[in-house]
């Protein structure tokens, strides 16, 4: 079996279904060459989890950002450029997001912009960062069509972000979550068709309701099952997906 | 012809489709009772037009309501509170906002936080500090069913918030815009679901590309033809199309 991809980045990889993908890209048959795990405080007691794993695998380089911090991001493009010395990044996750359980009557602006500037313009500048160096795997993989092994922008998306569906399968309003993730969507969808002349596909996947912080003990979903299926979905993405908004099992959901 | 609305309230009133709003609204066979024209700067050279359309109709009532900020928002809702003595408010119309024309070139977290506060948030937080007045209209209308000339809170959307459409249909991508609006579009159909049990009906429109500052002199369409399509919209929505997605056609667009 073919590795998914060559060189992989993945945000908020410190915990949930974060850590859990890079720890499944790792120990699986064929593991990508480059697993950049990337989280905000890599060297704090959050980090010891994925520290760990780091020191069991060696293609797994743990690197600092913080998407609402731009100085990070570029930081942290410019640790993964010098690693791949000269070849290109194939897949980017856009996996760490906040949540905010607000409702009408507790949320105000400033929670709508923090879970924002995290969830949506956040992923938005990391993928502007990094798009050279996924261009540049684009051009590399000198082969029609689309698809994660070639060059990919993958926004952790959520059930919630889905303005058909209403807020009647959740418990609580969110304002502040659903309203961002609808945004990323957007996002999503947007660089999807700006990025596919150059050979970039982006698609929005919902992990399902995982056992999580933030998902909590209450969802059915481990984050091993759920991680399965993503990483099954990634590998079936292609033209046809590209611009998608599909759950952990491939099934498309309506924006 | 009964009125749309006894009361009805309008942001950024100071130009294009606000002004016309109010204009039509006034000038109509049977206009509502109170028309509260709100703008930022209500003093300014930007409200000339505005000031003179109120020293015509008594009913006009000018006040200062910059979405951005609270303070101003909860001084609007003082002085609407006053005005209309123990009524209720009818009818919200947040139809203020910016666009940016951001590529993902030129495209910062910055700008996406404005456009999202200034389109979004802003909003949001007009509608819950108007909804006690909104609640007080639907309970005194003491009437089943949903209507404008009950209690609704309309949100000026935009094509360029539907995820589904992509952006085939505009020119330029405007990342920070159409992120913008489809969280807003989440937002009113989020309100829909909560607010429909105490009889407020919540719906969003499309103004159709009109020639305003925004839409520019390019735009098909005038401001008085979009807005007599817009308020014979808002004199049929019901129950049946609160949380709906709705052009100035009355022709229901995709998420
Ligand atoms: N769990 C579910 O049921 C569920 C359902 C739908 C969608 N999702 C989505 O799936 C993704 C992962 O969720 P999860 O359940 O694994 O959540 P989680 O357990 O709460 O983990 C969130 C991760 O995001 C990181 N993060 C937060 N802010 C960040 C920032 N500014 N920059 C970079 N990373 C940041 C966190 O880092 P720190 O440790 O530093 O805080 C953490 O690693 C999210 O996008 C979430 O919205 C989850
Ligand atoms: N024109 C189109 O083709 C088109 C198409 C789709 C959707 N729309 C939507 O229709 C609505 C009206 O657009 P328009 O074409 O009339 O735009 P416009 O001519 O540019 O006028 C925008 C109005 O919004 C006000 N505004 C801006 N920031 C505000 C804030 N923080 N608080 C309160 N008001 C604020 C402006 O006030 P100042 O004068 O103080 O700046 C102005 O009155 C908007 O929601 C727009 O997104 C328009």
């Amino acid at each position: 079996m073919a590795p998914l991809a060559q060189s992989v980045l993945v945000t908020g990889s410190n915990r949930g279904i974060g850590l859990e993908l890079v720890r499944q890209l790792a120990e699986g048959p064929d593991p990508p060459q480059y697993i950049f795990a990337t989280c905000r405080d890599p060297e704090g007691p959050g980090g010891k989890t994925l520290r760990d794993l780091a020191a069991k695998y060696p293609n797994v380089r743990l690197i600092q950002l913080d998407a609402v911090n731009l100085a990070t991001i570029k930081a942290a493009v410019q640790v993964v450029e010098s690693q791949l010395n000269g070849r290109g990044l194939n897949l980017l996750i856009n996996n760490g997001a906040i949540n905010s359980h607000d409702s009408l009557q507790s949320v105000a602006p400033q929670q709508m912009l923090s879970v924002f500037s995290t969830n949506v313009a956040g992923p938005l500048q990391v993928a502007k960062e990094f798009l050279p160096l996924l261009k540049e795997a684009a051009k590399e993989a000198n082969m029609e069509g689309l698809s994660c092994s070639k060059a990919a922008i993958i926004n952790m998306s959520s059930l919630g972000g889905s303005i058909e569906l209403g807020f009647g399968i959740l418990q609580a309003p969110m304002y502040p979550y659903r309203a961002s993730k609808a945004a990323l969507n957007m996002v999503t969808r947007c660089l999807a068709v700006e990025l596919q002349e150059v050979g970039i596909l982006c698609t929005a996947i919902h992990p399902g309701w995982v056992k999580t912080d933030m998902g909590t003990e209450k969802a059915p979903l481990t984050v091993e099952c759920s991680v399965q299926g993503i990483l099954k979905v990634l590998s079936s993405l292609s033209q046809a997906t590209t611009g998608a908004f599909l759950d952990w099992e491939g099934k498309t959901l309506p924006w």
